[in-house]
């Protein structure tokens, strides 16, 4: 059989490699970036923007979808992919983390979660098999499996019972997909009307990818890598990362359970980072990020630049008839200047901060692309220590 | 000398005329509809996605860029066109009408008018003359003399005296440009350092548009007209309709200045209006259309289509797999579902604003392209009958 994954170079100072994933709407390099695309559409962008941005794959949050527009809808339109016009590959999360973060009156058992949603009030109850359901419902390229992620700071006895629970559940999901993929052959028994081929084939060549916890504590972390590993998955998530730990304890958390995970499988860094942790993390064996910095931040008119960010509300860029970064090829930086896009956000004029998102957008995925070539070169390790030395964060701006 | 205005053809079952005006950005074909871009960017929509409209140009609002970045930082980056990196023709109105709308605290005498501002309260004054520095400063293909709009209702006696005044305004304005066109000639012996030659040679290439005022009373719509037209301008402007006044009065004032309007000369009704009124706008002779509603209602989700308005918000639309408009060659209807953008309307993606935003300008420029070809082909007039008597208003909206 082809693997889905191609390991095209390493780097030999650190751990960063050079890949090649293949899903069901296309192929992705890694070291990746996804662009967040929580309620079906990527903040103020367009699908046809994306694709001349290069994106090569985005983020769908499937807590947000199931609670609007719903299930019913995006089955009714053929799945996520037709409702939104995207057709590039699409990664789900499994709805978790925001009924963690966003939900209301949560009551989490083994068997799944109870929780109100942060829209109408209204009860729902996610399973492991539940998460699987709705994620091939939404006909995502890669789904990923229900898990608990630990708040920060967290006793180390919660956090060792929740990845342990988060393992049940990782097998649970793993079991599901046995199951279902098996209902896609034509002796099928199970299948029923509202079924569509389209939704059994997605079942078929859906990856799914098992996600590590175990909060920031090193053996915990080691030990869930390994149960997870155990149960084979197409891809690793490394979850509960960037919950407000400190940097190197994010680090730390990486690092512990990297060695156990497969050098052949992709690894997924989920929910980081800004740019430096971003080359970090590559140098860490990391090999797929998804972030909302450079969309959210633009709203508030922070620019990423590869020197660090610059706040375009300042009134020193009034003047100013720079692109936002000098030679960057972004349809912001090719066209208009500081002080007009600084002009838009202090009007509060949509166009400001569509501009903005753009050049964060491009900045994120032309810096995974220079990591790629820089793998490939054999001169990563040189770039990072560079980039994350020249790096500074300017007017440290609150994140909503 | 060659004409800047151009009549193409003449319907002869109505007044309605095709035309091509020549600016210094640009021709124009009209009837034109003309996008609002009122502080310096159509909101929602970039340049780019103005071009690919074919729209062929655009308004600016003289006082909101006054007000905001302010004029400095207008002249430092040479003008409108460079700041929005918009390089088509611009129409900017004098000023007037916002100031009368937005401002504060406003004294209105023969030498101009003392107001504050809306957005930081500081106080400012306008006169004919600072009017038309302000639009030589923003390098306006198209300027207007600075005039008084009446509100409605208004007593005929204050109606009467403003619209003298504002003839008085317009003889300024006048006095102004041919004086300051002199400025550009090698002798001459005004020029100041400040002054770039851009400016001076935008003041010679600007057209100047007065401006018909006179309320709803007839009498006054008819001498205001011929005092204006008088003063011998390059486009007479119809100004204080679609001020509240019902729409026959809104008729009626345009019907009682349109005999005393010169035929060779472009003519723009001022801020309007619905698509059947801009038809009917046409068939009496106007040219030019500048109005907010297919930006403004889109943000409420209210799409402009050849039959009527639909409110995207509604529930019918939920699993609607149609495009806003069958055929519509427009962005939105070729790639996306009434479901879908309901979706994002309702969920307060701006993508969702965007897309109806791009219909409806389509909707408006399509609707002018559509008018000047049959005009061309001696159909006009059925075709407006036929187009006003479809039309439907679904869900009035209000207006913001």
């Amino acid at each position: 059989m082809q693997k889905d994954f191609e390991l095209l170079a390493s780097d030999q100072y650190s751990k960063a490699r050079r890949g090649r994933l293949k899903t069901a709407h296309g192929m992705i390099d890694t070291p990746a970036f996804m662009p967040v695309g929580t309620q079906g559409s990527v903040k103020g962008v367009s699908p046809r923007e994306l694709r001349e941005l290069n994106a090569q794959i985005i983020l769908g949050n499937t807590y947000h979808l199931f609670v609007r527009p719903g299930l019913d809808v995006i089955k009714h339109f053929g799945g996520l992919h037709n409702f939104m016009s995207w057709d590039g590959p699409i990664l789900t999360d499994s709805g978790g983390f925001q009924i963690f973060s966003l939900a209301k009156l949560r009551k989490i058992a083994d068997e799944g979660v109870e929780f109100q949603n942060h829209i109408d009030g209204a009860r729902a109850f996610i399973s492991p098999e539940v998460a699987m359901e709705i994620q091939a419902a939404l006909g995502s390229d890669i789904a990923m499996v229900l898990d608990e992620c630990v708040p920060y700071p967290c006793e180390y006895d919660y956090a060792a019972r929740s990845a342990e629970m988060t393992t049940r559940w990782a097998k649970r999901c793993k079991r599901w997909k046995q199951e279902n993929t098996q209902r896609s052959t034509p002796n099928a028994q199970r299948r029923t009307e509202e079924e569509t081929v389209s939704q059994l084939s997605t079942i078929n060549s859906q990856l799914l990818f098992g996600i590590v916890q175990g909060g920031t504590f090193q053996d915990l972390r080691r030990a869930s890598a390994q149960a997870i590993v155990e149960l084979d998955f197409d891809g690793y998530a490394i979850g509960g990362v960037s919950v407000g730990e400190p940097e190197e304890e994010m680090m730390r958390a990486v690092e512990s359970a990297e060695p156990s995970v497969p050098a052949d499988k992709p690894r997924y860094a989920m929910g980081l980072g800004t740019p430096p942790q971003l080359l970090e993390m590559v140098a860490r064996g990391m090999d797929m990020f998804d972030c909302v910095l450079p969309t959210r931040l633009a709203r508030n008119g922070t620019a990423f630049t590869s020197t660090g960010t610059l706040n375009l509300k300042n009134s020193e860029f009034a003047l100013d008839k720079r692109p936002i970064e000098e030679n960057c090829a972004c349809p912001a930086c090719r066209e208009f200047t500081r002080g007009y896009i600084r002009h838009l956000i202090k009007a509060e004029e949509i166009l400001g901060l569509r501009l903005i998102t753009l050049h964060n957008l491009h900045s994120y995925l032309n810096l995974m692309n220079r990591a790629r070539s820089e793998i490939e070169r054999g001169t990563f390790d040189q770039f990072r220590k560079a980039f994350v030395a020249e790096y500074r964060t300017r007017d440290a701006v609150p994140i909503e």
